[in-house]
């Protein structure tokens, strides 16, 4: 059954009843516009557009994979804030000609996401299209106790935090770029893979980074160009100790493939949707409790300085030399 | 210049500057996620995509009129429910080799809008598209003092209103279609033309609407179709006194001039924006007042009834016949 056989309504219908129901007081999909009930701590709202063939390729992941992701990244915002998701739209543009399967595929994955982050979808469009598909993704939440934890806000001193591994998503990538697709039977290729695919959003791991952070964010653009971001303001920079950055094996495997370095995978590869934190010197104890409560790897990478630009040292106290961020340009494309 | 020769951290810093600062509290466009402080009546929340050549063209709309557009019709969803517009966040998909200035003009269009309704844009994003625009436009608002009055809640009795002018958006697209473009020098095209354009979303009215309507919604899908999304579900019905649409003296000449009964345009085009309430026989005086507060027509058009389904009758007390809504398919092109 083709998109056009069965309009608008039906299709909604579909995406409806593949999603839990919103809690009391929330009016969700159907109305002119969905709401979400009054909280003492105020809204934060975070947006990203995906673009096929630019964003995401129908032949490296599932639409239940996509579902997943688009999902991830977006809650992975709410979680560069300190907060906690609530509800999610989705604006789809989709070719007429196009299986009801694979919007009820692309659902099915939004749904196990959500239920994943605890979170409710609310509405959204549903929309045609005369060849790609578009995906565009709008979450709420609301901030921790603290309120939102903003990129801004570091001081010389502070330590910096990171979740998670990095440069496995950009390893995966590479495999997706030279043919290799999920899912393949080799661990290391899997492990990357699915770094890439589908990602995890570090939202308990934000709610705790919240408390004690000056400033926090997700690393979707690179380690680098996420520190060039946290210290764009206040005369400030960074200093990274290679020795530290926490490149796991099967990434390490990946890249000697490629007869890349790992450590550049882990320093300018995107998508990792990891954390990026810092951490008053006071306070550097209790973030490394939150490994043991979240289960999710914390480790401390480099240091907020008074000299800006981004550097690194081979390790802490060693000679450093400027890096620089290659920023992801959205217009790769002719 | 190109929207792929400056990259998007240029073309952020370009939307940014063109639009008004955020209040006091808000975090508006540069961080992981937005912000708006808490209300005590919780947050209405829309979203509305419109694709190139299937919702808009650009040879019948200028970028500025677009943007215009994009704002208004959110906007609306917010007045449906009677609530007041707060912050926007827009997702744009373009091609590199586009123009920079269409982005600015979007955006200027965009920012005059806003201005109009006292909405401050917050966020969102802008990614490349290999071909099409797409703009997705999410509006967060809050309800008036009653919550939200949704679609559902008519009773037997109520009486129909609309705000302003039925039929002339349609009337607009069928010169669009014909080959008429903006600005013509004929005054009843200009008028029709423009409330195809750059339509006005009724906030006021909606505001006022929302303390006796039993039941409110935008007319985006045509009268009918709309009368049946308020009549869905609770065994009820409408009958709608065809004396009493207002159709004006614009609308009715271009629909001459198409061999076309002007009726239909009200009863079926889309995009008039205009408001459609159900309201208690008590609360007719009071809503008759609105027009002279705000300065747009209310028109008492017809009655909830107990008996299902949609009806017309020449006038109030005459002879109804069933009449069905051409429900509007967003999948026209194959």
């Amino acid at each position: 059954m083709r998109i056009q056989d069965i309009g608008e309504r039906e299709l909604i219908s579909i995406i409806h009843r593949l999603q839990a129901r919103p809690p009391m007081g929330y009016i969700g999909i159907g109305d002119d516009a969905a709401f979400i009930p009054p909280n003492s701590r105020g809204i934060l709202i975070s947006q990203d557009m995906l673009v096929e063939n630019l964003h995401f390729r129908g032949d490296w992941m599932t639409p239940e994979q996509l579902g997943e992701k688009a999902v991830a990244v977006n809650v992975s915002d709410i979680a560069a804030m300190g907060g906690t998701p609530l509800a999610l739209l989705t604006s789809l543009s989709v070719p007429g000609p196009l299986d009801v399967d694979w919007v009820e595929s692309l659902y099915r994955g939004i749904a196990k996401a959500l239920d994943r982050y605890g979170v409710v979808l609310i509405g959204g469009d549903t929309v045609g299209s005369q060849d790609r598909i578009t995906l565009d993704v709008t979450v709420l939440g609301e901030p921790g106790p603290s309120g939102p934890i903003l990129k801004t806000g570091a001081r010389p001193g502070d330590r910096l935090f990171v979740s998670g591994r990095l440069g496995a998503s950009y390893a995966g990538f590479m495999l997706l770029s030279h043919g290799t697709t999920w899912p393949s039977t080799v661990v290391a290729e899997r492990s990357v893979l699915m770094a890439h695919i589908t990602p995890i959003a570090r939202v308990k791991v934000g709610q705790q980074l919240g408390t004690w952070a000056h400033a926090l964010t997700d690393i979707s653009d690179g380690l680098v160009a996420e520190l060039e971001e946290i210290t764009r303001f206040g005369r400030i920079g960074a200093v990274i100790f290679e020795d530290r950055l926490p490149i796991d094996a099967a990434t390490k495997v990946i890249a000697e493939r490629f007869a890349s370095d790992p450590t550049h995978f882990a320093l300018y590869g995107g998508e990792d949707y990891e954390l990026l934190a810092a951490i008053p010197p006071s306070r550097v104890a209790e973030v490394q409790e939150i490994e043991a409560r979240t289960g999710v790897v914390m480790t401390e990478i480099g240091v907020i300085t008074e000299t800006p630009g981004i550097r690194m040292a081979p390790s802490e106290g060693e000679a450093e030399h400027v890096i620089q961020g290659k920023i992801y340009n959205h217009f790769p494309v002719a």
